[in-house]
């Protein structure tokens, strides 16, 4: 959107995609994802601290997916060496829609579990806070809102996004404990970006939150930068992750808690430099949010193999020890989902092509944009080895209502009206020991991005969809 | 700065020019501004009811001043026809600088005050904030503070400039009354931008302002547009200014209040239509915030004959009913003005060079960036015929202390460090009738825009000086 070259500076800043309205979600499905998010954060650690489990799932997508494949070796790797810190923090986002049964009753199904750089809670509070001030401007303002019943009566409800994540943060700063060095040095919390980042503000919201609010010093370091910047004293057996602000190279700092809003996706890592900068800061003692172990855990073969409606129940086995009840309510946000295996009931599903008709077929690998939708699949599933197939998963398509009407102003300035669909994001954070003892588990924010009916990806920064708030009915 | 093209639909946005630390203020200047600036109010609404005072002035500069004599001529013009409000709104600024007096003392000295489209009042609390900010941010926080004793024990003052103006522009809204119009419209204030305006977020966070704390209705217009989206009903003798939302033509708005951040500047009338448009508001029914003869108090030249060390004391003429202590803190505040008439002092003062050294020569004319310092204003001068010096202003330097250092990132990126210079701006405002009765007059809110030491002229916006907040001391 910017020519390259007129921006030099990185000064220049546009708006996030946005609608000018709240958009409707059933007040049901909203509360259930929030009731649900606790449970499912403690599903997502108890993953992550099977080892033996997620290996196997793992060693499975090896020959199919690189990424997961490199991942998976940084673990290896430092778990020879041995890890030094057996907390993790997890912020994370489950994302749902609210799904349309065919009683015409709405039921929230899952559309997927983000585990590492979960975005947007800071613009969503944002979002939110000027939703309610157009709703309360004065009848005949600029921006008047269409005369409709939700719009008069409700407000979108509280979100406290940034609130929970950063104390989230705060949790594991504290958990930390005194300075390993000797003698002791400040301590801080690192954000690690990208080098190329847009959505700063999103990020600024949580560490101008853990400066103001919990008083702890927060830096930045482009991913890039994490070798040149970080270092590990080799004499130092208990390997505390050192900063040196290049701003003040005088005064040195250790992080207590690496915050990951970078390598989550396979292009970030260019050369064997972007592994080693992973690999270092894996091997450290500061506590990662998340740790690639539970980065793996987030990856979509997992939510397939939970959501399988056949086969061993995974999901009572991690959750034992809650209330049954709870536990299928968990189950029931599972939209149906298969892998493609010889004679499996996915591969039925998907080569047919009226079975196919009611599905999407998801792309193990990170990235995005590459689903491949209803009639499309089997045609292209034949176009591919069945080798490849393995890297794919076949989940059974949500439909959500679309008589909703929304206006959204893109980040180019133009504004789009018309029918929408929206996506919601629940946020939870979750600091545990990897003996599965939980530290602190909570619940807050959320984020809705609402999409024009006929647009089929998600991703808010691709500009596909808008950050939205909810008016519950 | 950015490529003509490269941002059509007017999305991308930059920082205004910002200091990181708050910078140094005499204590003692603060206060003394702080504390004239109600009296200040009152001298312009007074200077601005006494019509023929102040059309002498203009008719001095007639032959030398397009912009004066045609801004005279729309009052003329609607005198002959009859206003039909009899209240005014300023929302002024004035000016200053600390000048080091021989003893080593800092004194107040104004620069200018400013009656139309004062400007940078909601940038400069949100600058006061992040410098508040930052100054409690943690110890080794990347944005650290050099050590100082001013830094680490005081914060800037409170910046209620948002507050004070809109309560201003509410006050109009308010006396303006029930709407002129049969049947009755909804009311609204209104507020005239430039086409081309970079300072919308200053102007809505005044705006926002009148909307959530007030419950008033606000538009804005671009000034372009003013003839074709307003209208005086010619069958109604009260000349209610009507505005129609492009947006929502249906609706029709009553004008109680116009607020002009545009038409301050020559170089915004291109044309007879323009003048037109300003016509056609200053004749309408709406408040205007200012008027043309409030425009026009706050020439230059006005400035000048108040400061005029020798000839009638107009001040005290102006202000009387007042205590005449405080009239003399209004005084005192002024640096020496003189005109450049034949055989007066002020043309000793400019011809010679010695004398020159301690002098400035402004233009009369708006538009700023012509100023002409000390040893180059005799031949400056002798390079135009005589008849032309009337246009001109000769005002004694005001000498700040520059030993105060500071780092600004301008709005390209580029972060600048060194001593720097800080003028202090005061806001108030006051509604009063041509009668003389004064409504609403009220203080609050400061600016301070900072300079590096060589930098000779002043506007933020023109990229010379940066926004700042004060420390004092």
């Amino acid at each position: 959107m910017i020519p390259s070259g007129a921006d030099s500076n990185g000064v220049l800043a546009t708006n996030a995609p946005v609608t000018l309205f709240p958009s409707p979600f059933p007040r049901n499905c909203f509360e259930e994802a929030t009731a649900l998010q606790k449970i499912y954060n403690e599903l997502y650690a108890r993953i992550t601290c099977n080892e033996e489990w997620l290996g196997k799932i793992v060693e499975g997508l090896i020959e199919v997916d690189d990424f997961v494949s490199n991942l998976w070796k940084v673990h290896l790797d430092v778990q020879k060496e041995g890890y030094v810190q057996n907390l993790s923090l997890g912020l994370f986002r489950s994302d749902y829609m609210a799904h349309v049964l065919p009683t015409g009753a709405p039921a929230l199904k899952q559309v997927e579990f983000n585990t590492i750089s979960s975005s947007f809670g800071g613009l969503s509070a944002l979002v939110r806070q000027m939703h309610t001030e157009l709703l309360a401007s004065p009848p005949g303002s600029s921006i008047n809102y269409p005369p409709h019943p939700l719009l008069q009566s409700e407000v979108p409800p509280e979100n406290t996004a940034v609130e929970t994540l950063a104390a989230g943060l705060a949790a594991a700063h504290e958990a930390y404990g005194v300075s390993k060095s000797i003698p002791a040095l400040p301590l801080c919390v690192l954000f690690v970006v990208q080098d190329t980042e847009r959505n700063v503000f999103d990020q600024h919201a949580l560490s101008r939150q853990l400066k103001t609010i919990h008083n702890i010093p927060v830096f930045r370091v482009a991913s890039v930068d994490v070798l040149d910047q970080t270092s590990i004293p080799s004499s130092n057996p208990s390997r505390p992750l050192l900063y040196q602000p290049p701003h003040s190279p005088d005064s040195t700092f250790e992080v207590t808690t690496v915050y990951l809003r970078a390598y989550y996706s396979p292009d970030e890592y260019k050369s064997t430099r972007d592994w080693q900068a992973r690999t270092h800061l894996e091997r450290s003692a500061a506590i990662k949010c998340p740790t690639v172990l539970n980065q793996l855990s987030g990856c979509k073969k997992v939510q397939q193999v939970l959501a399988e409606p056949t086969g061993p129940d995974h999901l009572s086995s991690f959750l034992k020890g809650n209330d049954a009840a709870l536990v299928e309510r968990v189950r029931d946000t599972f939209a149906p989902q298969y892998d493609l295996s010889v004679n499996s009931q996915g591969r039925d599903l998907a080569l047919n092509p009226d079975t196919a008709l009611n599905h999407v077929l998801k792309p193990q690998r990170e990235g995005g944009g590459n689903n491949v939708y209803k009639a499309d699949i089997p045609d292209f599933l034949r176009s591919m080895p069945e080798s490849d197939w393995r890297g794919w998963v076949l989940m059974e398509l949500i439909n959500p209502a679309a008589n909703a009407q929304n206006v959204a102003l893109r980040n180019d300035g133009e504004v789009l009206r018309g029918n929408v669909i929206s996506e919601l994001g629940v946020y939870g954070t979750i600091l545990w020991e990897n003996t599965g003892k939980i530290l602190h588990n909570e619940q807050g924010g959320y984020l809705l991005r609402t999409k024009g009916k006929e647009v089929n990806e998600g991703g808010v920064a691709a500009g596909f969809s808008s950050l939205d708030s909810a008016l519950l009915f």
